[in-house]
């Protein structure tokens, strides 16, 4: 018992000291947060853009090697000052951007009350645009709102889209550009060409109005009419800390019907059936480890977000509805072959599909447990566990 | 010009200046090793399980109080202190584990040459049992290997193990724990209550063998004869960080017919199909964020991992067939719907599984923003880029 006792408050007193160590730091994590505000404001009144590749690779295999030398393992020291840098990048954008463009000229965001335009018009009044929102019910003061504008930028669902560009026909100032965040690309870059004679440039976001930053963040880019006149934008868009990709409008829509419409609804059809089937969710998560929680997460998420939205890019994707069918007939053909227990069959297209993606198959494996090790980091995972997720996120 | 240097060189100054608290940073994570390496021989010495939730908890709110008094996002505190939590968790095991038996009795693996095998190997021998191993060409000295063994854990393939089970009867010391890992569990527990008149349970980890640690992952638990002696083993569990959760075999099953061999087969056609389509899969990734990355993760991989258990989990679940049937069926009514371009119906049905979902869909929401948020600061994501994740993953 007294060896017991003594081992307890030993226990206690090492305890005392790790809560002491991760006070450190936190007073360390402050410090940064300061020294890096003040690089921010350095960076913004010159110019620089936020996120800094070459710069971020070298910190990090610096540090990698020092915590090496001090036996620490580098991938905990790399994946810690990655989770900073975030922070850091969220931070630097409270500042304002340096703004791209030579003058402040006024952007009007058409569609811009939704997620999507809130996030662009925080985005260009941060970088010293003022912004006007060009709505629905905004038509009767359109002229007005459009006067003097350096960039028309519509958002608004993709069966609105090119009745809205028509809308815009002869009411824009001759030197604005045009552009739209359509999630397909082709007609309404088209269409721009047709209704402005000034510059045009088509833009797909590749992701939601929810990201903590554009650092990282990539952008379809497909150039439309006078590119010299829409590199502030390009430029505006480096500055965020986002990277436009040049695409091929016919490819970009060809792949959006892979990775948006076809997947979507796949994923909609596998929701509808879980609960067809009378799943019982609390016992799936009982069981599920994180890899199986993931799963169900990016099922699941589907649903918490805006039915119109995904109504939009299934529906508006005629090489989407192609895949679909494609996909199902594909099933049916593997399906017959789970009914014949035809296990060699399936070892065959399973090697098949293998050589196929080559060395990708290793990469996506390594990146998706990279991110369930962190997946039971974050999750606090406990079996049967469903709340606990949600009320973490908000900062105070 | 002049006002240029001067900002390069205060620049230059505040970057040293975060290098420094980052070296700092680095100080403080070995010096909170040594602490809780100390921690972790005196749990160790008096046995105490190496997660401990409550602790956690209670420590990390501490830690998000404290942040917000100095003006720290208490996310990020909290992000960096779960990080740090898991490096030492793979630590504390490298130290060994308590002994949960009252005797180290001899364990003995049938099946033990995989990568399961060769991790449940590790884990008993780090809690003082005595491993062996008894695999396919081992028979022929099976008796030696059994004699006096406390426990006998059997992880074969499916297909074999109501045979692998069969050539264990009368063979098994009177007392020892009969228990398999197989990913069913109805058939395998009725066979080996057959088999063995001593105490029998059965276990589905709920994992893969390429974990860093067993901390938070799952065990799925069919009790089957003799509880009181299966304990140490569900002890023994739990001392190396893992939930043991309780589950009705034939629930067990189902579960898993959905979430494991309808998924694992939806993802094999998934694979297949893109295939077959000829997806341009440089293309695809150029324009991927890390949403689609992931989306593509989850697929591909599967293609990364051993054929022959997905074929396993695949062929060996009656169940999952059914299932596979009724989606494809449900993918087909839903693919007229598609091609009626029928949005109203879509959005009825999108809304009744919302309705199903209930507060999940916001919680799944959540957590896969806070893994696609992870996913951006440790891929290091940059278009068209498909390196760098794997290189990075090992220790040196």
């Amino acid at each position: 018992v007294r060896h017991d006792e003594d081992a307890g408050r030993e226990l206690d007193r090492l305890r005392e000291e790790v809560d002491r160590i991760d006070d450190e730091l936190i007073g360390l994590l402050a410090r940064r947060r300061d020294v890096v505000m003040r690089i921010a404001a350095l960076k913004t009144a010159r110019g620089l853009p936020v996120y800094a590749p070459e710069r971020e690779e070298a910190m990090l295999r610096a540090r990698r090697d020092e915590a090496a030398a001090r036996g620490v393992r580098p991938d905990l020291v790399e994946d810690m000052l990655r989770r900073i840098m975030r922070d850091s990048y969220r931070s630097e954008g409270e500042h304002g951007y340096r703004r791209a463009a030579p003058e402040p000229w006024p952007v009007v965001l058409v569609g811009g009350a939704g997620g999507m335009g809130r996030l662009f018009a925080r985005l260009f009044e941060a970088s010293g645009h003022p912004v006007r929102i060009l709505d629905r019910n905004d038509w009767p003061r359109a002229d007005a709102l459009l006067e003097g504008a350096g960039l028309v930028l519509v958002g608004v669902p993709i069966a609105v889209t090119l009745e809205v560009l028509d809308a815009l026909r002869g009411r824009l100032p001759a030197e604005a550009v045009l552009a739209d965040i359509t999630s397909v690309k082709a007609a309404p870059l088209v269409r721009m060409l047709d209704v402005h004679e000034g510059p045009v440039v088509g833009l797909h976001p590749m992701f939601g109005h929810s990201v903590p930053s554009l650092a990282k963040q990539v952008f379809a880019h497909c150039p439309g009419r006078d590119a010299d006149a829409c590199r502030w934008l390009l430029d505006q868009i480096r500055i965020w800390g986002a990277f436009p990709v040049d695409a091929d409008p016919e490819s970009h829509d060809r792949l959006m019907a892979t990775i948006q419409a076809q997947r979507h609804f796949a994923t909609f059809v596998y929701g509808l059936h879980l609960m067809e089937e009378g799943t019982d969710l609390d016992e799936v998560l009982a069981l599920s480890s994180p890899i199986y929680r993931l799963e169900l997460g990016m099922i699941g998420r589907l649903f918490a977000q805006d039915p119109d939205l995904y109504a939009d890019i299934i529906f508006g994707s005629g090489a989407g509805r192609d895949l679909a069918r494609s996909y199902h007939r594909l099933f049916g053909r593997m399906l017959d072959l789970y009914e014949r227990g035809d296990r060699d069959a399936f070892l065959a297209d399973f090697a098949r599909v293998k050589d196929w993606l080559g060395p990708l198959a290793d990469v996506f494996l390594a990146e998706s447990d990279a991110l369930l090790d962190q997946a039971r980091d974050r999750l606090d995972f406990r079996p049967g566990d469903t709340d606990g997720a949600t009320t973490r996120r908000g900062d105070p």
